[in-house]
């Protein structure tokens, strides 16, 4: 009997996928050196495909398969997929939602804090003994901290839960008033005047593209920290890289990059960045979860039943 | 006229002390070389010592000031002050309270989250250029922690209050029940048992002297994290670097150390710790406000007013 095909975009994703075996044939892409001509003769008849949401699912490659009816992503993010391209062909899309919402957000807050109470620095001052010969000048309070929340979704608001004990002032801004009690402020422009920290959660897609400009980078400041678990291409990196160097941005904690992965090259000489290989929302127990949301997801277009996290 | 003078126990206080000029005479026992011959000569008359609590003020030198009326603490701590001399004596101690346990409080999540999100590493990873070749393993959730606080005061209260919106399971351990929604442990030991992290939040004084034991951190184990933000002599110190370079204790984050400062060179090959120059807090906010406390309560005192946060 043959089992229904799952066409896997990535070896890492199959490396976490932990399935049991016999239910269903998973096609890794990445098996294959030419992955068009691959799909160009063996697409038909695979109905449903396994991917992060970064891999290339533009309308040519789902061209290729002429059978596609689901595209389960394991994250929340789906930059790679043309969304238009699936609704007009009937696939749907369902996503990770806010499963590691949480997980993303506690990242954020690690890194806001660890650059705010400099972490690293108190580190390296314990162990190159300077700490004999003086004590190092204090640094500022989160709790002193006006934050702004960019983007108040599943994550922006597990991040401003997570900050609100610290005791800093949290405000947000998003395209969409929300019933909440944190305020809202007209633009993202005012949102960057007033705070001391901007925490960049939005949605990453067209709409968001270079959101954080030249201008609102000024705007937050030579003592602003941006931290940012997004996606790289929301922020005009050129500018922000530029800003680190002059001196008119205080800081950035970035968990994802414009054009990933980065080698590193780009950011040797840029003052007070901490950096991450976009795993803020990588934990084991996120994976997990993740995973079996879209395993369930494919069980449920196979038995006919309504999916879960349906994007598309 | 004579002002009234206040012995300042050390230069680092004199210098974030913002005291309004020709209110005090302000005398600071580093600007002697011989401290203790300098008060045998003009300790006689004054009233008053401010001080971090951490500077040597046992019974032989308290002897050496005969109308000492008030050590006023800019800090929790006050180890190195001999408490019952001064009770005996009828010298009236005043620390700092709560005022800083927030910004301790924060210090002491930050540093948790940074050593189980391994913040350092990926920050190393990306910056190496490895990214490039590989995914690094994922780590575990914060939300998937067991936190033991050791000792349920001002500081371990903050912590418990910012950890809980990230959905750790928080327990506690401290001499006294209390009435709290946290579930106290029976013992120490039953609390690192259970605890993949433990945060050591007691006050640091003879009863708790190396509470923190090697029985203890052996039952925390291979996977547990140490963070301490008390005093250095509450871990077996020994016995903690014994245990992190043979991996029966996973990590620690450390504020504190027996001995302070230390210049490093006894940590250089242990594996897993993250470090700080007991600066967990020290913020320009909280120096601010502990300086204003003391300095009003050194008023207090010249007015024949009750002091505040009186502990003798």
């Amino acid at each position: 009997m043959n089992r229904p095909r799952v066409l896997v975009m990535s070896r890492a994703i199959l490396r976490i996928l932990r399935a049991p075996p016999g239910e269903f044939d998973y096609i890794c892409l990445d098996d294959h050196a030419d992955r068009d001509a691959f799909l160009a003769r063996d697409g038909a008849g695979i109905a449903v495909i396994l991917c992060s949401g970064m891999e290339r699912l533009d309308a040519a490659r789902l061209a290729l398969l002429p059978d596609l009816r689901l595209i389960a992503v394991v994250a929340a993010g789906m930059a790679g997929i043309d969304l238009d391209a699936a609704r007009a062909r009937g696939i749907a899309v369902c996503n990770a939602g806010d499963i590691n919402a949480g997980d993303v957000a506690e990242y954020a807050v690690a890194m806001m804090l660890a650059h705010r109470r400099a972490l690293a620095a108190n580190d390296a001052y314990v162990r190159s003994g300077r700490w004999v010969e003086a004590r190092l000048p204090p640094g500022h309070a989160v709790s002193a901290q006006r934050v702004g929340v960019v983007g108040l979704g599943h994550i922006g608001h597990n991040i401003a839960q997570r900050l609100a004990p610290f005791g800093c002032t949290i405000c947000w801004w998003g395209p969409n008033p929300k019933p909440l009690s944190w305020r809202r402020m007209e633009s993202l422009a005012d949102l960057a005047d007033w705070a001391t920290t901007l925490m960049v959660a939005v949605a990453g897609n067209d709409d968001t593209r270079g959101l954080v400009s030249a201008d609102i980078l000024r705007r937050l400041g030579p003592d602003g920290l941006i931290v940012n678990v997004s996606r790289g291409f929301v922020i005009d990196e050129p500018a922000m890289i530029a800003a680190l160097r002059g001196g008119t941005l205080g800081g950035a904690a970035l968990d994802v990059f414009d054009g990933e992965p980065i080698d590193g090259s780009g950011w040797v000489d840029v003052p007070n960045v901490l950096m991450a290989p976009h795993v803020a929302g990588a934990t084991v127990e996120s994976l997990a979860a993740v995973m079996q949301g879209a395993l369930d997801n494919i069980r449920r277009h196979f038995a006919g039943q309504a999916l879960e996290r349906r994007v598309v």
